[in-house]
């Protein structure tokens, strides 16, 4: 018996999302300041610029995007004329169903991944949304011979073939083969004699460049970039070599993650003669792909981006750039210690407990409602409060002084109030978000009414 | 404007839980193997056996017992003659308003402590639920004379002063105050004052043991206790000094910590003689305090346990001891690596990441399913997979080998299959049992019926 096959009641039942019309009611029109924390907080304005952002970036390489839906859980097809995105839970596609329906009667294509290795549990639940949205709209990834045991019932099922993206391991060694191993060279195989007996249509090659996080400049993340590109590349033409090419058509290359998709903001720049290398390498490599491919790109915390985001310097970001902040109160002020600290109401379930490299601590504290007085040592001046998450727990978090900011001449401001309400930058937006049930939207570009709740945005949850 | 005016919509709606009778109807009668993963695991033996130790813990320090409901969200008062618990958010009492309300009606003595040093903003939300619940039902920790700001607005609204603890740091430096601090004396001489205008009693002081998770040893833990009752007992000494004692009764003073408390342990056993000092000289400080004051111990995670309350070794634990499992699934298998790994679809979200002092990983896989030939090196004896949690992600867990359980003669057993349910212990069980919805419940008890769901319980969540 398989796990979907006991969900006769559906992820709305499993894990109910709130009314939209009913928290727009309660919350619309009304300050932040006055608002129940921990909240998480998104400012619209921010998250526009920076989605505009990826699209020229792609645009600037003439490929097309893949957005993850798993940290804003939000933005699906707005803007594109297809509706293109990886998940990372059923439950997303689930939650996102009647949206989706609504886009396939708009005839818009639908074209879904499922971005884990495939769990041969999840075969039925897969079937039965790629039967109502129709062929060809719910790919999966493979990286092992025996995920795909189920392939034969999900043709069944839903009627068509599987649709398959093999994961291809390019240094970050989460999942996927290496393309030189005899296991890529099997699964290649295997998944041919599937796809002439009709269970699978192979629809290309994956890879993610998590390790490319530790990137520390525009540079650095390039050049994962292009490593990710000639390994996945050198992968496509050995899949070629094995596979009939007469069996499918043109293979799509799906590269990506968010500091690589930003360092291509470099091509849209005058960039100094030390990195045009790297940059004419970029898009000779990537021209050269476009011919047998159809290259895209894949990334999921760009529109949001966070402490750890900022911290690879794969394009020059600020804190300004954030458009998420946990909103929080400060409970309690303790000036005795040496140096002082503060208590909030926000700890390790409202921030996450990830790390960054940047600093030791679990999120900065943003410069809304404090005196612009308090900019960063450095090079790059941003505004902060003076103040960060130093030490979590569950549901504490300890202020502690932000060493990156300036000391004022009259010694550290503790300029902090118990009941004064803070905003915070988190380390990784994807798990910060992931408590809430809703976002509070608001918008910077209104002037005066910059703390304004303008919509709220129900997320879903769940597996 | 105050938070809860802004509430319209109770937690309820904010927050929405599923329902439990379609959970049932959904999940009883099924055994894990055949359900849909991620999904947490409690085994109510082990739950039972864990509550009654504690308590019998209690009952020979002659002391009353305050859980706090964080973890589980679950036991309130259902073993007890009184209500009495710690919760870490308001939104633990409003999701149990009804249940708390049936207990009014049953003429049991309700008293629940919201444990964060109380901001401001929650006063109307508490107010409310005081209102409801009766006279000395909600007390708050105060470690701030800001925070009671509030109090005359508390007294108008709910007709009752407002019941205080404060809050006293004996060494985690987390929240409360230095009992030998200035302001210490100085919150209490503002205590005193609004007492006499009556729009706050104080109830007792408070003090958490979070510093006692560094523990190694039960004498270790057994110390911690030690030292944070002589100075809560110091602490309530000057308070009745300052304080005319005219003003209030007895003073409660409560103490705790999942590893002190289960350091008590040692009183109900033979002790060798190089630790019975420390266990005499705990039965003599208690039964002192206990002639001017009403002593209780506060404690969250004791039911359920994890990887961190074993690795501080307070009392004799083993992995046969924690209640929680994360049931998950191996998504793929990567045996050419060196050594090998294994891939799984729970990450942060569903395991937490926390760490943990005793090993570098994020959860360790249970022996559930596995032949029974792998135990731990090392003193203690105890059943393992062989398998932990290495590395882990969003929704991504890396399997890798435990480095403290036995290779085996014909080397490391690659002994998972893709598709394998699994059942994982983790570091943390507060942060691991955070993002699910409810728990499906598991009987150990029960011959040949060990992995069927007997009951779900749902969790609620949200702030």
């Amino acid at each position: 018996m398989v796990a979907a096959e006991l969900r006769p009641i559906g992820i709305d039942l499993l894990y109910p999302t709130p009314s939209t019309q009913q928290l727009q009611e309660a919350f619309k029109g009304r300050s932040l300041r006055d608002l129940p924390s921990p909240a998480a907080v998104i400012d619209r304005a921010i998250l526009e610029v920076n989605c505009y952002q990826m699209l020229e970036n792609c645009q600037a390489l003439d490929i097309s995007l893949r957005p993850h839906t798993k940290t804003h859980k939000l933005q699906v097809g707005e803007t594109t004329k297809d509706v293109k995105f990886v998940v990372s839970t059923i439950a997303e596609i689930e939650g996102l169903r009647e949206t989706l329906l609504n886009k396939k009667l708009q005839g818009k294509q639908i074209n879904i991944l499922y971005g884990l290795p495939l769990p041969p549990s999840a075969c039925t639940r897969l079937a039965s949304l790629a039967k109502e949205l129709g062929p060809q709209t719910i790919s999966v990834l493979i990286d092992h011979v025996d995920q795909l045991n189920e392939s034969e019932r999900f043709l069944q099922l839903s009627g068509q073939p599987l649709q398959v993206f093999l994961k291809i391991d390019t240094g970050y060694h989460r999942a996927g083969l290496d393309s030189n191993s005899q296991g890529f060279s099997n699964l290649l195989t295997y998944v041919s004699s599937l796809q002439k007996s009709g269970s699978v249509n192979l629809v290309g090659l994956y890879s993610h460049a998590g390790h490319s996080y530790g990137s520390n400049s525009n540079n650095e993340a390039l050049e994962f970039l292009l490593t990710e590109l000639e390994e996945l590349k050198k992968a496509a033409h050995k899949a070629i070599t094995i596979l009939n090419e007469a069996f499918f058509p043109k293979l799509t290359l799906s590269v990506g993650a968010t500091p690589t998709a930003s360092s291509i903001k470099a091509l849209l720049e005058d960039v100094p003669s030390s990195r045009s290398d790297s940059v004419s390498k970029l898009q000779r490599l990537v021209s050269r792909i476009n011919q047998d491919f159809t290259l895209e790109l894949h990334a999921g915390v760009y529109p949001i981006l966070d402490m750890q985001q900022l911290a690879t310097q794969a394009m020059p970001l600020t804190t300004s750039d954030v458009a998420l902040t946990i909103l929080t109160e400060v409970n309690s002020l303790y000036p005795h210690r040496s140096p002082p600290e503060a208590l909030i109401a926000a700890g390790s379930l409202a921030l996450g407990r990830e790390p960054c490299k940047s600093y030791p601590g679990f999120g900065i504290v943003s410069d809304w409602g404090f005196p612009p007085s308090v900019t960063t040592q450095g090079k790059r001046k941003e505004m902060r409060s003076g103040w960060q998450v130093g030490r979590i727990s569950q549901e504490h978090g300890i202020l502690t002084r932000d060493p990156e900011a300036f000391e004022l001449e009259d010694g550290w401001p503790l300029d902090l109030e118990v009941g004064q309400k803070v905003r915070i930058w988190p380390n990784h937006a994807c798990i910060a978000g992931a408590m809430f049930g809703f976002y509070l939207v608001v918008d910077s570009r209104l002037e005066g009414r910059e703390d304004e709740v303008i919509d709220v945005w129900v997320r879903w949850r769940g597996w």
